[in-house]
């Protein structure tokens, strides 16, 4: 974890491996005054990648920000380079996608209160209306968008348009029990979920139902990004917890919600805090 | 776990919830002058069935051992109960089946040595010599059995001739890389497995190079008792270790053996302490 | 755990090992027609005593509640037996002890909200007035009562008086950062605490601070009942989780919140289903 | 981990942080024709130290092996860096210290000829003989110096004389249950022992004893460097299990001894991979 007074810019990197990589680009940021105060590289022998997380105090150094990008940019092209840029100020917007389940939303919440999750949650969207006191309680806009099978492409619209106007970076789905269209997903790629087994083990439905019914001896919970597969995205954090033969269904779900509420929020603070990158389907959950 | 210098018998009971089991049961040994070390029991309210594990200290019990049996059943009828009768003195034979890796082989094999499984192990067979030199070692028999496809029926004949010649009462596979048939499960059916998995993640064939490609944040392994479906026997003990985006499959596989050796070594002391009893597909292991 | 429509009968029992115990027991329950759903035992060889939980259906049970208490006395006395009865329709009523901190706080009334305690909350007493306003938004008293040297006693005393004024059954010390009078404790001994480390390691002041200089590679947290000597009660539950030297003090603050929380509920959870049994300044947690 | 086939070069680099040190030590490399395949760094912001691991391909580096230590102070002088230089084939020398007991020493064995300990082991030294058979069986020399209070002195004398003669790299306590003398520690501080407890919980004599005593619900193990302070030297690794109320000291004992070999080799492992860094009694572990 980095401790860091001024505010900080963060380049996360995949590319061709090759040599000279880390120093073209320390050299970068060095030769324009920055300090790093975070660098971790993996390279995937298998994939022939170089990836990494270089992060770099902003005070001092010498290139404006709306510059940064069009430089490194001089840099990247010839590597084959593909990269995001972060700034540590710019505070990221989140929406909050729920059903009837409050649990992983009110630890949202109250991490993000607590100082947890360097976010902004100006939105709920949810297909059920019991969570609109936790909203009211924490000053968020709660909207309800019932959904049936022939009304779903409507109210997808509808929550596209509410990301639009809310101006929202990350989409949470905290045990929204519905299925997201590809056509949603195409439009806004960037959400995580978590599913309440430890997958790829009771992918789908009903999970700790089906976990009792086969026996096992630990359950799981899995934060992953969306991708048009159900279930099969890139899992950013997993975790488990132990179970016996006196734990009921019942008791699965409540266990397990104790591992979604920390799994999930894990998996946020990770990607709040750049550090995580996706590439086949994996991610590299930086140090 | 029961302390005891004197013999103990085991009772483990299933049997239709009703009233009065405990009584009755507690009842057949006092009455009979036996003294209880360790009663556990578990009832399944979604099954309606009632299980214990009751283990009493044979000094001063008034029944011969030879007769023990035959008294219970008299008990045991009416209620409808399933049951077995062990005896702490009677040791165990073991047969550990392996292919060519030999971590598990060699933990269960310093795990007896070391007292830690009260049991014999007069036989290893395998569909391969790289690991005789083990048995020898130990002073174990190693049969090498190889298999192909159009030898496997004969083979398995071989093999069920062994465990009938060395009276063997559990089969361990300690990496057994082939599956048995049907009929070899059919007529020896007491086989502890370890899977280098979570299950149901990953069944079948190459479960680290398929976590590895799923990206998974935790890898697990499974012991369970085998049935006629690959990989869908009552699990026993699972376990599981952290991985991360620089692990490769070679790391996995090492991280793995590990747990695979953990996971195996628990489930057959488990089972070798008379505290797993199975049903629906699942078990209870009593503490 | 056990699943009843119907209340239940608790019986926590501790006395020296001896013939006969279970059947004894178990006789009393059946012969007045209850029926047992629950029944864990343990001897503790090196203390020579015999411990048990035992739970049955009060419906059909033949003696009234007021009786059953005195009708086991009558066989517990011979059997030099100490014992607690409990009823499963008995809520009981606790007060959550605080300073500033409010992670447990909230977790203990989303918890209780949620039907994971069965138990009422109907006093929060805190030595600093900033949790008011989640007292209020639960509709429970808050009480602020700050502590000075020199005011210490008269404000224990106060605290006394409003266990007594709402008739409260369990104190949970959820981060209250004070240390209790021996006297205090002696004249209410029903107190569980949360200690933010892996207890005996960094017993007493700033644990984290204090793991991070030794370098610990694991950070733990401890939930035990509170005697008159600071963080040396019978452990009920702990936990832990890993780090790493890339986590601050204000990091292991963190993470360590998210044991206190779990730690802590599990403890309590425990307690109030009679499932706790102390003897030696230890604990028996029965399956 | 880096999977290579030509040998490499590894850097492990401390010093006061300022500007430009990864542009730097990159540039080095790069400017010499190296490939960097794995960099990691952590900047200790309470320390003000950069602490970093570095390693790179030898094959196509300009620099000859016997020249890059001299080229590199040209760097590291100015810098006030702290470094240590290592080659992937320079294959370090292993020396086993032991007792009675034989789960760490046989599991080292067996590691290291499984290829997970990339080292010699050429000698074990115990204070008793009960071992000698398992060093024979490895073709392991094995030395016989037994400890009384009257001849520490001059054993400790022979037992640095044989790591001399042997040319040691490494010293591994794998259950030696003698305490070092300061004067040794001294002369060879290259050690890394295994310590039955969850440090700093229940240091010293007896850990498992007292951790009974206390009660508690987990207990771990942990490896870590040798100090001249007992106990208290940089923790490399340590890892935990569940225990309950059923666990007497012998199961204890028992479930230590799993931890104890996988703890102690993972930190071995790691200070074979040259993963370790020391610094304020603390390590840096690179991942």
């Amino acid at each position: 974890m980095s401790k860091s007074v001024s505010p900080t810019a963060t380049l996360l990197i995949s590319c061709p491996d090759q040599r000279g990589l880390v120093a073209k680009i320390a050299n970068f940021i060095y030769s324009n005054g920055g300090n790093i105060i975070h660098a971790d590289q993996h390279t995937d022998f298998t994939a022939g990648l170089f990836l990494t997380r270089i992060e770099w105090q902003l005070e001092g150094f010498n290139l404006p920000r709306e510059i940064i990008g069009a430089a490194f940019q001089a840099i990247a092209h010839p590597l084959q380079a593909q990269w995001q840029l972060h700034f540590s100020d710019a505070i990221p917007r989140i929406a909050i996608w729920v059903s009837k389940q409050d649990h992983c939303l009110n630890d949202l919440l109250w991490r993000q209160r607590a100082g947890e999750l360097a976010a902004e949650i100006p939105l709920i969207v949810s297909n059920h209306p019991q969570l609109e006191a936790i909203a009211q309680q924490f000053n968020i806009d709660y909207h309800h968008l019932p959904i049936q099978a022939d009304t779903k492409a409507a109210q997808e619209a509808k929550q596209i348009e509410l990301l639009r106007q809310y101006k929202i970076d990350l989409v949470i789905l905290a045990k929204y029990m519905q299925v997201l269209s590809a056509d949603f997903v195409a439009q806004f790629p960037n959400i995580i979920n978590i599913h309440h087994s430890f997958l790829p083990a009771f992918a789908g439905a009903n999970p700790y139902q089906r976990a009792y019914e086969r026996g096992v001896k630990i359950i799981g919970a899995t934060a992953h990004y969306v991708t048009q597969d159900l279930d099969e995205g890139p899992i950013i954090e997993q975790d488990v917890v132990r179970v016996s033969h006196r734990d009921q269904v019942e008791d699965l779900v409540r266990k397990g919600k104790d591992l979604e509420r920390v799994v999930l929020a894990r998996a946020v603070r990770f990607h709040l805090q750049n550090r995580v990158l996706v590439y086949d389907n994996r991610t590299v959950v930086f140090g």
